[in-house]
């Protein structure tokens, strides 16, 4: 037989306990965040039915990069790309015996199909928050700062990151009323406007022309629009009611913490199909890694796809893994961790029996042990094994310890050994540890 | 267009945050107690290629419950059914730059094509605990009693369940030298065993004629074979390897303080085909559902498998969430789980900016809060949210609060009001909350 590779899937991670330990940081940040915010934990299916893509997930999405199959039993299913279907689905299920609203996250692995490059790979994981049942602007305010606050509490400074924020809503009506286009172009657009930051200069414009039938006055007006400020916004608040939500988002935000973190950007719209209202976008300020690392908005009514549903305003945001640390690794914000066993307990032939007595005493006590698994190695080679491992306390029980009913502590740092009983051994490893 | 179905796909579940808690309570234990028995955690994709399966995991995973499929560019992959080849090729590939033994946990989800029933769902999450680079009985026995520290953080008692072990090389060898079965007929004998405890009286017997060719006094020593207790098998010790580990982890076992979870049982082989040593299966002792939990063993060589890898021996076993809920659920085990948020800002309109503040300085002391998140709702509305999500504190910020720098403190419980100063809110919360 061939011999197997060991490489994982293009595109897929293995995380070895030094990666697994940044997962980990991560996730119990967005968990602690979520959490302090009031946010409930929920989770979903990894497969779903196709169909439940198909809907509304947005044309790229679903013909390119969505895994796909059919099950044994010929039913299409999905590996999920994106975790709001889902959600959508479980809140139309429920909803109507829920106390709204609802706020919950999920912290969950997606795949897409793309080609994997620096911040993306094909297997990714997300945070995902959102808030279901309230249509008002200080629930987006809400679930937006939750992304500020966790970047907060993953020590990020305001020259570091920033958030940017539109309204769909407006733009659907200054593409139309201030630019002029049909509502059968704006869409095509909107397309454009998402992808203009990663185009050659004048890419944009002939797009524009080329697909949307775009003149040149349209052209002029929409670069225009493209730089509008919030004073301009807030002259159409009467008007438009996703320029007043821009108006009262930021009349939140600039009495916040978060005045610095959000800003408007009329050039952000999401790609997404689904969204209704405020959208935002977090960006890297590094000058070497400037990009967008996450988004989110308002996608009012996505619960009505769902038979026997109600219609449910929502507002929400995903944030991924990958951009996060190569955003934690480019501000260098990821702290070290260090090795969190505390003792390693040694095995003498004839005494092993004590050694387990011992490890299973410590580990009782919530004190992170290794106990060595091969009583035929020296105790040098046991001691070299904790030194490597960076295990700070060695126990050691052979024949006088045994008798003495005494354990020998062994400092690796200091190489100090004190014999001591058991209740002061766990004293010496619970403060010295903890210390 | 038509209306989508909310339910998941058969065999998926969704996790309400009720049933997340119960998830998160199990995972906390599984980290906690690997974390304290000194593994360390790791993971790996969700997508392997097929080949990793094909090799190794047994014929009936392969050919009826796997989820395979081709990708975008013609690659055929898998949903992992299980941790094991995953965390060899893991191992494969880096192992010799590593230091050994290795000892590893994981908390991942796994999808198998099978019936949905009780206790078996086509999506499933498994600890897998393996320790690689190790053949003492001891390394067996250090990865098999986190098994019984597990259930013991879960507060299960020794009445509750035992671990059945029993040893590969052993029943290799009875098989032959003791039933006298030729090398070809062992692995369908093996598979037979595997199977008893699910057959009707007879149908065991009836199948070792049928399959394995068993003559009548195959078939009643095979029966003697299976009724062996630990004498039997000690008398064997000095011919057969596979004994002489059975003896030496009893040994350990019964000076231990899971003397009582382990027990000897010659009918445990296990299904998959990669056990080359001692196995282990856990079963429920309730009368009525009196069945087998999880299962484990050693599985020497499985590294051998990839290019350029060193040969290991390994050790490990997987434990499902979903026998272990009904484990948990059926011997009342589960505990309570109390809503998590301490309080509930209020927000009067006018007033909403200093709500949002003492939101943010409650969060960032670490108090869970929720702010409420309609100003257009009167303060009875408010409150009744409070109430019927059992938050305990609600806090009230009006014109008079604002004017003084104070907040109304109402604790739900006793319906008294207080107004006090933050860090005066701070205080009662952190006591009342921690209380």
């Amino acid at each position: 037989m061939n011999k197997l590779e060991t490489l994982p899937y293009r595109g897929a991670r293995d995380f070895y306990p030094k990666d697994q330990k940044i997962l980990n940081y991560i996730f119990n940040i967005w968990r602690e965040a979520a959490l302090e915010s009031g946010f409930e934990e929920y989770n979903g299916p990894f497969l779903e039915p196709f169909d439940l893509y198909a809907a509304k997930s947005g044309e790229e999405l679903v013909k390119e990069q969505l895994y796909s199959f059919e099950d044994r039993g010929g039913r299409k299913l999905a590996i999920r790309p994106e975790m709001t279907p889902t959600v959508a689905r479980m809140i139309a299920a429920k909803s109507k015996s829920m106390i709204k609203p609802i706020k919950w996250f999920s912290i969950a692995d997606f795949w897409r199909y793309e080609k994997p490059q620096r911040g993306r790979g094909r297997e990714f994981f997300q945070l995902n928050a959102d808030i279901f049942g309230e249509n008002s602007v200080l629930s987006d305010f809400e679930v937006f700062t939750l992304g500020a606050r966790i970047m907060e509490h993953l020590k990020a400074k305001p020259n570091m990151y920033e958030i940017r924020v539109n309204n769909r809503l407006f733009m659907d009506f200054a593409l139309e009323k201030i630019v002029g286009f049909s509502s059968d172009r704006k869409s095509i657009v909107m397309r454009l406007i998402d992808k203009k930051n990663k185009m050659a200069p004048g890419e944009f414009e002939k797009a524009l022309v080329d697909s949307a039938k775009a003149t040149g006055t349209q052209v002029q007006k929409l670069n225009e629009l493209l730089k509008f400020d919030l004073n301009n916004v807030r002259k159409l608040a009467d008007e438009n009611r996703g320029a007043k939500e821009l108006t009262d988002f930021f009349e939140l935000a600039k009495k916040s913490d978060y005045a610095e973190i959000f800003v408007y950007d009329p050039q952000i719209v999401r790609g997404l199909d689904y969204y209704t209202g405020l959208v935002i976008e977090q960006w890297d300020k590094n000058p070497k890694n400037n990009r967008s690392m996450y988004g989110g908005g308002r996608y009012d009514g996505l619960t009505d796809l769902f038979a026997g549903a109600e219609p449910l305003p929502a507002t929400g945001f995903a944030m991924g893994d990958l951009t996060l640390i190569n955003f934690l690794e480019s501000w260098q914000l990821l702290p070290q961790f260090k090795n969190e066993t505390a003792a390693l307990v040694t095995v003498l032939a004839g005494f092993t029996q004590n050694s387990v007595s011992i490890s299973e005493t410590l580990r009782k006590s919530g004190i992170k042990t290794e106990l060595y698994l091969n009583d035929g190695d020296g105790l040098d080679k046991q001691i070299g094994y904790a030194n490597r491992k960076e295990i700070p306390f060695v126990l050691i029980i052979g024949e006088k310890e045994a008798k003495d009913g005494k354990v020998m502590v062994k400092n690796m740092a200091t190489g100090e050994q004190t014999a001591c009983g058991l209740t002061e051994m766990n004293q010496i490893l619970d403060t010295l540890w903890k210390a």
